[in-house]
């Protein structure tokens, strides 16, 4: 299990907002099945690696679709196998029991 | 106002745990008094931007204090001025209210 | 035609350095004929979109074969359609002919 | 020493083409004597990090400078101790002699 965070942002829209390009995306990741978490700086995701590569692909996509000419995706990966369970809450309560 | 993601991350610990360093970092975020948000990807601040580049500059620091030599720090800076409010709030209820 | 910027970073390998894993990544890469550039910071990757999706997708897989047990990846994407040319000279010579 | 890679891109321009703001970012970077090379995909610095934080933080504000109402900048720091040397120059040649 791989926890990834994406955020896809396209450039000259004549614009400076970004919310509707950003609920187009999230409606893919909705229809994926896929768990995910929407922050203020992009949607984590999280689920097997090859089901995500597979959404990115289709999230990256998705402002073209809107008319955009030029898009910029960034994507952070976080794969761990070394045990059983890799997930965002669990990550999150790693840190939190240490505070 | 800015809205500001960071991840800090030790390489050559030997233990691919690093939820030790991600609690040290947020202790510094804290004390700041700045708001934040703790996502399982980063840690997302919220304010004027020289006092986020303050705080970073800290936050970056923090794993060679614990002894790490080797550091990785990601920074992305989402800055709007066109606006009285950008907030991280204010980013996800723009999107959520699209959906 | 898209330029991809990627990072591969193996975590609790013991040792802060990285070299060996990137060295793995970047045969990878000279096997899949796609035009690349090494930096100080990444590889940078130019040529068709999806073919850069499947050669990432191999590169993110490449530390665990050699051991790691959990893998950061970082993958910036910058496709733009509005022209023929979107290329790693053409980006660089663009900022240089204004300086 | 740290090796720190930055790109910085205004949002809502009105075009696409982004070599504008990163030609001035690239002005403020050679009049700051800092080791720099620019890439298809950014601008890699080298040098003190202290040195480097304030070189940032002027080159995050200089598309503002240019009338953008909102840039998004992303930094990544690679930092590392535990040796002399640690260089734009060395990181490539450490993995060319390993190919």
């Amino acid at each position: 299990m791989a926890v990834v965070e994406i955020s896809v942002t396209p450039l000259g829209t004549g614009t400076p907002s970004v919310s509707a390009y950003v609920a187009d995306c999230l409606k893919i990741v909705r229809e994926s099945g896929l768990a995910y978490q929407l922050t203020p700086m992009g949607t984590i995701l999280e689920g097997e690696i090859d089901a995500i590569f597979n959404l990115v692909r289709r999230m990256h996509e998705s402002p073209f679709a809107a008319g955009a000419v030029r898009v910029s995706t960034l994507i952070k990966i976080d794969d761990r196998r070394d045990r059983a369970e890799h997930s965002m809450a669990g990550k999150v309560a790693s840190v939190a029991k240490r505070l």
